[in-house]
């Protein structure tokens, strides 16, 4: 953080720090960047629960519900960071509390393709050594995530879809599931509406989960998972299992995780452009994750959460909603829906 | 080019060229960056037919039908840059004769998977747009370059994978084969070998064909094609279809192909990064591709081609040897297949 703050002063506020060199810290008025501002934490975790068009004309039930399903995860998180868990464990635990939940596109509560099935992706990458996991298109597994994570740790290979992925996820053993255990009836009537071609809310169209992770030994972690896109075809693929398009982490840069219109995020490889931008440009998390997201996406396009290694959280969208929470060693607890929610 | 030349420019040589602004330009002995040297072209193409571990210790013959299979592909190539064909038909026909070499681990000659079947990935990008296509584990699309292409333009996805690709196939009425069309004896022998746990050449293992296009109304385009790797299980996905890891093209920097040990290549998005370091760092084609390929991936991991947007050739690997071919409209005209061939 000092480096980056330092590298940004302009010519003349250098000159007045010369100058005027004193015990009080200059004030806020200065106007350092925004991401010098932010607090350095010891550990620091965001969360989202997918990014669409959320209406607000929803009862309050509905609202409560999303919240607490985004406390419940992020509290686990938090605990486990607190406590000195590493940063792959707490990914892949507080997903899981997202993939069981029917609320989100994921897991459980994952949409319909075309011909009624459910297929999931998931991915995650560890920031220590770039090594990563994921698979697409999995009929029965309960958790993709840990399958993914399996992926990274106990092949030598890192994507793995489909039957190839299922028979994999034989070997490891991992739980199983009926296909019908995904059924949840607001995401087939999803798809009756979509195969209807009545419009259909984004936010039934699109949608993931993720959670990404600085832990107190300094490492970074992302993971997503997603049920991908209602009455997707062809064995379609997102921007999830696609490194570097949905997941990304590096420690000497961030952790990210995307939700919202995969193809636009692959071909924009946003979740490494976020890294590249930190890396090459010096930029703050925050500062490079806004000129992705509302520089090269369109309007409409999602969103990403993403931690620094200094503990920075940026969550930042271009739809009218993400479903998201962030906590952190200094206190930080919240969970939002809209633009204006706290943060 | 000039733009990259001037911010390279040391203090010392700018006030040297200030001093002494005469009309002839300043020699070539005030060394400029090596990108800077690089003449400009109006169209140029780089193709590749897989890098690895290869032997100088084979005999002529087999050299010659190396060098002639790639000279046919990239005479091809010339010839219709230089009518002022658009790239992605030069990338989509260029590979098309590479996928219907039995010498390539790409369409006909592609290795065989762990259950003794051919399955192949490719994906072709658009650097106009961003724009891409993909498919993953297609057994019976005689050219997967062009099915790549068709889930481009004829589809609102990016990347279909396995089944749900053959459909799509099929819906599209792409040129279909027999499974058996992949049958080539060299690569069946291969696949015994691994089994047998024998030691394996890396070049059996990998490979890939590829190309990169500047063309004359400035565009950029890349493409990839390959059977993946000897042995392999699960249904596992290469760098190859995976944007940014094997295969990427922006107008506004480079078109990029790669070819190694795909795992590596995902996990490191090599081939945006080059693109990044490119728009970010401000370095030339070759600088890097260079940094990427020697400073982040390992000894033997694989190699890249790469034009920039101002007709810049960079061919660069870390193995023995990469199949590999060059051609601008300077008349440059070259194929190699080690490390000092010419180039």
């Amino acid at each position: 953080m000092t480096k980056l703050w330092t590298t940004k002063l302009s010519l003349p506020v250098l000159l007045f720090l010369s100058a005027c060199a004193a015990p009080e810290p200059p004030a806020t008025e200065t106007a350092p960047p925004p991401e010098a501002a932010a607090p350095t934490a010891e550990w620091a975790i965001a969360i989202h629960g997918g990014a669409g068009v959320i209406s607000r004309d929803v009862d309050e039930e509905w609202k409560q519900a999303h919240r607490d399903a985004l406390s419940e995860a992020l509290t686990l998180g938090k605990d486990m960071l607190d406590e000195g868990a590493e940063g792959l464990d707490v990914v892949e635990q507080v997903i899981r509390v997202l993939e069981d939940s029917p609320l989100f596109n994921a897991g459980k509560g994952s949409v319909f393709t075309h011909d009624g099935k459910n297929e999931l992706d998931a991915a995650i990458m560890d920031g220590r050594d770039l090594n990563c996991g994921a698979i697409s298109g999995v009929t029965r597994v309960k958790n993709p995530i840990s399958l993914a994570r399996l992926v990274m740790t106990e092949s030598r290979h890192v994507f793995f879809v489909r039957e190839g992925a299922e028979r994999f996820a034989e070997e490891m053993g991992v739980e199983k599931v009926d296909p019908e255990y995904y059924f949840v009836q607001r995401r087939w009537d999803a798809l009756q509406k979509a195969l209807d071609k009545e419009k259909q809310e984004e936010a039934e169209k699109h949608g993931t989960v993720g959670c990404v992770v600085l832990d107190r030994a300094g490492n970074l972690a992302a993971g997503t998972s997603t049920g991908g896109m209602t009455n997707k075809r062809f064995g379609r693929v997102g921007d999830v299992p696609v490194i570097g398009a949905g997941t990304y982490a590096n420690n000497a840069t961030v952790a990210v995780s995307c939700t919202g219109w995969g193809e636009k995020f692959i071909r924009n490889n946003v979740a490494h452009d976020v890294s590249a931008r930190i890396e090459y440009k010096g930029l703050g998390v925050r500062q490079a994750a806004e000129e992705v997201i509302h520089g090269k996406l369109d309007e409409g396009d999602g969103g990403l959460i993403a931690v620094g290694a200094g503990g920075e959280i940026a969550m930042v969208f271009n739809s009218s909603g993400m479903f998201r929470g962030a906590a952190d060693s200094n206190g930080r607890f919240e969970v939002g829906i809209w633009q204006d929610d706290d943060e």
